[in-house]
């Protein structure tokens, strides 16, 4: 598997689209307002005076409602500092919006006209390319934001072991594939810092949200069950022969949610970066918090139910992963018994994300 | 018609697509090498020494494999200029590649990555919006390049009278549509002059390349007859009662191919720029002059004729706003008419594409 490639959220506004299904993704970044604030004020005042143009990337911005959070919210604290500074003239805002090749961009700059209207002095480009990279020229940055976008991968690791019946580290998981994972997670988190630390500006600032854990331990349900009962979806289907096993074998999500200790470990041996604030969010239910906005629509087949929305949103997260390594025909048949096993263990536990933020200075050179 | 929503080439890499039937475009632009590599000098001389980040815009960079032409161009002009001048270390390279919203982004990103692994030291970005307004900080930018797009207007011209008949400037039009078609040649293109004057530093460079005229006739052949041959085409059918009259009437195209002394005229009277180059490009066939690489392809239908190969190229620019208004289901048999008149008009007479290009330099603030 590609990462590169089918590693996007599916496109467009449908039913299935991420854009249509991103509710608790924008919960969970509102969660980090008060800590991006905190940064924007950190920015003012490593860089003062401002300079006459801010230049801002949100990495992994995706296409949804959530490829803006990071554009109002920056724009709203620095007014607001401006104000609180009597300065009279806010900067101009050069935003970069990133994602993978395959992100829907048509879709995001098609939403964009309606933004740049109320925001006379900002400007919006969008960045094709793996943050595992270089995505800017040096020193041309001096704020960076990535939301619920680095607990992905640049590639599934490589395994000396076969992750039977699962798909995600599980408690079931060989110590070697739990390894693998880790060292990947290592591996990527590391260049990133790297990257950024190349194009940001001394006194530069990142604010970046994983979905992770709050547990030191790798196969921690708070972190792994979402993807446990895909895997039971799928191996339910492998013992109904409508899954090759060798096919499910060979699949895993190139994903790792790491707890606030392994996110530290990386950015104090990279060394380019003060820690400012590190923390985990408040939890989030699986179906989100706010039930006005989430769940609960109603539906003439049951799948109004709050598993059947859950499983629309891993859809609409997961599908083009899915599809490129099983193929598109069993898609229904995966989500509806992903949606009632959801729904299942809902009833029984307490299921919740949660994230880990940390925001981070650029040392002076 | 909405110009911002409905004027974009057709996307994706299909029979009609832009990006399979730029070949003539690519034998225009190509002739205006000489022109950007005496810019790229230019700017060396007026910003010397060079920054350590080159920023370069693509204003109407479509998606096809016209999309890279400036990249590539300006990347080689300036390494030549660094080899000559005994500069060890080039510089690095932010494009910022520019469409309107409609432009396939998508398909423009997804053919990125081959040239970002061939050229380490550029970064590229989408820019989603018209030339027609700000679409950069201020004094961001070092060159801007623009081919082929410059023509466009941002409108369709207000018209008092009706274009009966027509669908563009021609020997039939009402004196107030010509005028009307001018004033929102000068209108616009002075805006244009004004927008970039601010986002360029001062010394920075604009090479712009027009598809234009010679003459200081506006319905002169050399840039109308590709139209009136639509119209004709059109009328053919509004006449079979295929098209209705009001429809027609209600359609003209929003172009302008203005003349080397109504290029000039604009420059002189915004101010900020110095001309240093004018000139009007040799003539480029219909069909394009390098019979290999474009018509004459074999097909059993007799499809495979200059005049078709001509009608496609133009499909792939002209068809999304004729389908805004006309719909999508006469589209084959208006291109299918306007192929047999092309093939026939070809065979009659000369019939070629001209291109004006100017290069500016910003003057000082």
């Amino acid at each position: 598997m590609e990462v590169m490639k089918v590693l996007h959220m599916n496109g467009g506004v449908g039913e299935t689209s991420y854009a249509d299904n991103s509710s608790v993704q924008l919960e969970m970044l509102s969660m980090t307002r008060p800590i991006l604030e905190e940064a924007i004020t950190g920015l003012y005042l490593s860089i003062s005076p401002w300079p006459s143009t801010l230049t801002i990337a949100d990495l992994g911005c995706s296409s949804g409602p959530t490829a803006f959070f990071a554009v109002s919210e920056v724009i709203g604290a620095v007014e607001n500092l401006c104000r609180k500074m009597g300065h009279n003239e806010p900067p101009e805002y050069q935003f970069y919006l990133n994602d993978l090749p395959g992100n829907d961009f048509n879709a995001l700059f098609r939403a964009l006209p309606k933004m740049q209207e109320e925001e006379a002095r900002c400007f919006f480009t969008g960045v094709a390319g793996s943050f595992y990279g270089r995505l800017f020229p040096c020193k041309s940055l001096h704020f960076v934001h990535s939301s619920l976008a680095l607990q992905w991968l640049s590639q599934v690791p490589r395994m000396i072991e076969c992750n039977k019946g699962n798909i995600y580290m599980a408690s079931s998981s060989p110590k070697s594939v739990m390894d693998a994972y880790y060292r990947q997670f290592q591996n990527d988190f590391s260049v990133f810092l790297k990257c950024r630390a190349m194009e940001l500006v001394p006194g530069g600032c990142m604010v970046l949200t994983f979905v992770g854990r709050r547990s030191e331990d790798r196969s921690s349900s708070e972190c792994c069950s979402i993807w446990e009962l895909l895997a039971m979806a799928l191996n339910e289907m492998v013992s109904e022969g409508l899954i090759e096993e060798e096919k499910m074998d060979a699949f895993n999500i190139p994903q790792y949610t790491p707890s606030p200790s392994e996110v530290k470990a990386e950015v104090l041996k990279e060394r380019s970066f003060f820690i400012n604030h590190l923390e985990v969010s408040s939890e989030v239910n699986w179906s989100g918090n706010n039930k006005n906005l989430n769940g609960h629509r109603s539906s003439s087949n049951g799948e109004d139910r709050e598993g059947y929305h859950v499983a629309r949103s891993m859809r609409s997260i997961a599908e083009p992963m899915l599809i490129s390594h099983f193929g598109e025909e069993i898609m229904e048949d995966v989500f509806h018994r992903y949606g009632m096993l959801i729904e299942d263990r809902m009833a029984k536990e307490k299921t919740v994300f949660i994230t880990v933020t940390v925001s981070l200075t650029r040392r002076p050179a």
